[in-house]
């Protein structure tokens, strides 16, 4: 279910690997006894009742969509892992009061269209029609059209959304078991890391545009390099990330491209993406200006034009307390040991915390790696995770354990 | 006959559109009376006889191959305005006594093959099959088999190579005629260039190698970033060249290619091509030698993995007295302005120089552009060039005028 040979990963959004994974993803839902949903956005719910119904649900999931040549465990985790966390309460003889449910989010991932979280956007409200509408395929079509053709979608892109969005009070809480993607854990020789906030990222692109000319007949004084426009600015970025003297704020100049790209040519254009990540929301914004000033300045020294562009700037989102201290009892009642920390990578859960409490639970991965092949998590790293899920998840229920386990 | 469409030119060896451009070369040849030979390499001649037939011959020429998306002039100047030199020369009852050929060189431009100046390299025995062999194109094919395809090369590359050399003395004289490729002229109000040196590049690629990682999850302090190290190599290339004090010191990072690209990756790998240029062979010795050492220095100070080829290296070559002065009295019997000055850009003159005496002319082009769509060159510039050409060319024929214009 990967378009890469194992063990690199790459699931599209509705791809042909995406739907068979979506199907693995149910079938493995309904051996465990749980009732199947679908929404609109194609977002996937398995359901264990509760004794009160009508009761808020309390929500776990994640995304099983992967980036290009990534790992088996970002997002996968938290879908399957938390499968198994429903089996092993049901096993177990757990009798829930408020409904539990464990989804599977829409295309997590900016893959396809150039926008992470789509599902839980729209799950949040957080999604208008035009934004989702501007946002083609490398094939120029949108997404209403190709979640219809495989059989999810609706009659336009509004009624789509407004189909997905949740109803306030329907989640009570949201929980959402993840790999670390930092080294802390594993440098630490920590079992649980109990995540009180979660980092979003601002996104900017950058192009700088000069006049080129051959590389033997432009003399330097004559130049107007855009290339080396772009090199000032990506070091920029690092340079204000680390001004900030903190280590929740981060940068990266993940794309930069120079144009024509001959050997014997003076690059004429240079595009830069820019991402720029803190769990202090003013921080963060306060870096993406300080680029986008030295962006001004250096086009001004180099004589070169400039345009920028927000692709996007959300705020992050705190973990709620409630939740916070619920994953510690729970970590802390399987005598593993617990390190609270922020996550500093983008998860459904950002928006998630918009309609409801919500908190996060990261096990270690090796050395910290993941969006590569050899992204990794311990078998026995997996299993403590789910268990504190599955306990997480219990306590948030409020049900009741058989008479033999009090 | 390009790539692209006008006036943007892309003509690539031995592509359907650089045949018809060699056969439209070899049509306006034998139109003007001259004689055609092609060589293995396919350099294509055509000769004006002269009165003594065994004399070493006065050559002029130029390419007709152009990198993507570049102008209308660069190297074509050379190759059509030779060839109406000499029917200028005909038509002026001009007699030569030194036969005298006009030649279209094969793949001036590095695009096919990563390799410039092909034909004039073979002529000079400057190109051994090992390297040449060792350089293919796209495909995964090399020179000797695409050229045999096209009705040249040879039964080896060794053969080739061997048939196209030149024979000690069979040459007498090289010069070129071409657009500047730089500013000068034009911003001076110069008609004519007189090129006393030609500048030879160094070709350097460097490939940084780091460990990657995801964009929120990696903390600054533990990351490699490639791409940063390019972007401090790029400006440390600028900063070595400008160092020299020198005008005649340029140095270029045209490519700068970063894996995996993905705004929300740390670059794993940034490859980077530079060029750097100079008159002076020693300095421009230094500025590499300097480039490398900052490469490694930046390698170690970000512990990112870096590796360096140097992919050529040439000597700079010094015009020859003799056609620098008869450049300058030619144009001077035309009224023509005249200014000595060095090529930066690489030509063909650069390897010819090795087995004959060599020199160019020089006429403005617009702002110094070329290698790019709207590379110009006025009319009357045009017409400079060629009159300047065709009075060089007698001089160095040493041949006979009728008597009237005595
Ligand atoms: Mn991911
Ligand atoms: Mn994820
Ligand atoms: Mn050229
Ligand atoms: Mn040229």
């Amino acid at each position: 279910m990967s378009d890469h040979e194992n063990p690199a990963v790459t699931r599209i959004l509705f791809s042909p690997n995406d739907m068979l994974a979506r199907k693995f993803v149910k079938d493995l839902m309904r051996e465990n006894h749980l009732t199947i949903r679908e929404d609109a956005m194609g977002n996937i719910f398995g359901r264990l009742e509760g004794s009160t119904p009508a009761a808020g649900v309390v929500l776990t999931g994640s995304h099983c969509d992967a980036i290009p040549l990534a790992g088996m465990y970002d997002g996968t985790l938290g879908v399957i892992g938390a499968i198994e966390a429903l089996a092993a309460l049901q096993r177990a003889g757990y009798k829930p009061l408020r409904p539990i449910e464990v989804m599977m989010f829409t295309s997590e991932e900016p893959t396809r269209f150039g926008l992470s979280c789509s599902g839980s956007r729209a799950m949040a409200g957080a999604l208008t029609p035009e934004v989702l509408e501007s946002k083609l395929d490398s094939g120029g079509r949108h997404f209403l059209q190709v979640a219809n053709e495989v059989g999810y979608g609706g009659a336009s892109t509004q009624d789509m959304l407004d189909a997905t969005r949740v109803a306030e009070g329907a989640v009570s809480h949201f929980v959402e078991l993840h790999i670390e993607q930092g080294p802390l854990l594993q440098r630490e020789g920590v079992d649980i890391g109990v995540v009180t906030a979660i980092a979003a990222p601002a996104a900017l692109e950058v192009l700088f545009v000069g006049d080129g000319g051959h590389a033997g007949g432009q003399l330097m004084p004559d130049r107007n390099d855009a290339g080396l426009a772009g090199a000032e600015l990506a070091l920029a970025v690092e340079r204000h990330v680390l001004a900030t003297g903190s280590v929740d704020t981060v940068g990266t100049t993940g794309t930069f491209e120079i144009a024509p790209g001959a050997i014997n040519s003076v690059p004429r254009e240079a595009r830069l993406a820019i991402d720029i990540r803190d769990i202090d929301g003013p921080r963060r914004d306060q870096v993406v200006a300080a680029v986008l000033k030295s962006a001004e300045e250096i086009a001004e020294k180099r004589n070169v034009r400039m345009s920028s562009r927000i692709i996007n700037q959300d705020p992050p989102a705190t973990c709620h307390a409630d939740i916070v201290e619920a994953v510690a009892a729970s970590a802390g009642a399987l005598g593993l040991s617990t390190k609270r920390m922020v996550s500093r990578a983008y998860h459904d859960s950002l928006f998630m915390a918009r309609v409801a409490p919500t908190g996060m639970i990261f096990i270690p991965c090796k050395n910290g790696w993941s969006h590569r092949p050899d992204e990794f998590s311990s078998a026995t790293d997996i299993a403590n995770g789910v268990s504190v899920l599955a306990l997480t998840l219990a306590r948030l229920s409020g049900g009741s354990w058989p008479k033999a386990e009090l």
